[in-house]
């Protein structure tokens, strides 16, 4: 496994790559989520590029930037027990030097939900997602359902630039009691951890239901919400169930519908979503 | 010469040609301006790609779109004659499908001249330039110094977003009397035209003082602004002294500046630019 840190050798690296290569784009501190979006570019492509890079313009001004987790040591060994054949990890100047100016924006789509909660978030992540495209020139690119609207932006932003490579989303990873596996859990109490696994009961509630032919988007949210609202500790931000495409919150889910959330323990935002179909 | 109108096409085509592979981007209705950027390409280039699109997002709402001159038959024609390999002349729902939402912004240098003068310009023009350039992945794209602003945010963008290609800037064509060759000349009476004629003496004036010695901005813009003023069908709209990379007006240019100017004959826009250096 060689680990790059220069854009440059970056560029000349990915030349000698087998074709066709898949990358996995993360922001480190690496769980079993990264490491299966990995095993799944292994699956599919020749070579497997990874890259480690907390992106700054991601992040709100009162966001955790600062206090977000690094551990590149751990991470460089995960990804190696998982056969990468290259780890990109830039330093911030590098991505971003002085009098760094041009961005990429994807409306409507990032104005709901997260984008709504969050509004640079989105700017920061289509941007940071050209960038390193566009210095590994990837076949297919793999991202996480459980962030299943930034999956989404980045499908529409690839259409809508004509971008040369392919978006996969690929299935959440849980916990064994069901709590979708993210880098922000090391700043949950054992209390909050314990009570978070809410989220994925209430998922798993709408989902019977859908199964039962319920279709009354305002339904599922009801049920979710009073799920969740039981445990004291969570405190629910938004719970929606909207088009799959363009993400507008739906009365009655006919064919689909995207049910995701947003609960804050504390300081910690946890996200989880189903697909309904 | 191969004309091909849709990305799918032109995609395969690419793959093709043998590299490396110049591209000239334009709106059509050529001059012999365009045609030095195909010949350009040609001399450094094993195969050279022009496009023609009338791109609407980088009108403004009370600009010239729909009036925009065209001319397809003789834009092939000349470019077959210049031995252009591939034309690639996509319809506007090719480019621009139903619920198009991505833009690409280059920031600060874009607030200045044009970019002040007509607010959502650039951002049309570096979104077109994204798409064209992930269409045809060129290993060079040729634009003139006419547009020198234009060319600079186009290099910006490139070096910002790790773009894998060369933006080259190549000098501008003018008419026997020293006119910049422009599409919108068409728009102009007969007295206009000859009236014209005033921007170029105007820089030329102003290169003389330059080579002189002269270095006071202000003093440059005065002598440029009152050469163009004895013109009773000028208007001026601007006359700049800037820096030649942020486009930050100066007060004293010391090693280089842009003098760039835009005025306007009746509706019509004319611009032009010398570096001094």
């Amino acid at each position: 496994m060689q680990v790059v840190e220069t854009i440059t050798e970056m560029k000349r690296l990915r030349r000698q790559l087998p074709e066709p290569f898949g990358f996995v784009p993360t922001m480190g501190y690496l769980h079993k989520g990264h490491i299966s979006l990995v095993r799944y570019a292994r699956k599919e492509n020749a070579s497997v590029v990874a890259s480690i890079f907390v992106n700054p313009t991601q992040f709100g001004p009162s966001e955790d930037f600062e206090d977000y987790p690094r551990d590149t040591k751990r991470d460089l060994a995960m990804l190696e027990e998982a056969k990468t054949d290259v780890v990109f990890i830039p330093p911030a100047t590098e991505m971003y030097p002085e009098r760094f100016s041009s961005w990429v924006e994807v409306g409507k789509l990032t104005e709901r939900l997260e984008g709504n909660a969050r509004p640079t978030h989105f700017r920061g992540v289509t941007t940071i997602c050209t960038k390193l495209f566009n210095i590994v020139e990837p076949t297919k690119a793999y991202f996480g359902q459980k962030d299943a609207q930034q999956a989404l932006v980045i499908k529409k932003m690839v259409a809508d630039l004509n971008m040369n490579l392919e978006i996969v989303m690929c299935p959440t990873v849980r916990e064994p009691d069901g709590l979708a596996m993210s880098s922000r859990h090391i700043y949950l109490s054992k209390e909050q951890r314990q009570a978070a696994v809410s989220l994925y009961e209430a998922i798993q509630l709408a989902e019977e239901l859908w199964s039962e032919g319920e279709r009354d988007a305002e339904h599922l949210r009801q049920v979710v919400t009073s799920h969740i609202q039981q445990q004291p500790l969570a405190e629910i931000e938004y719970v929606s169930v909207a088009d799959t495409e363009t993400l507008e919150e739906l009365k009655t889910a006919t064919s689909s519908g995207l049910l995701s959330l947003v609960v804050r323990f504390g300081k910690t935002r946890l996200l989880d979503n189903t697909i309904l179909k």
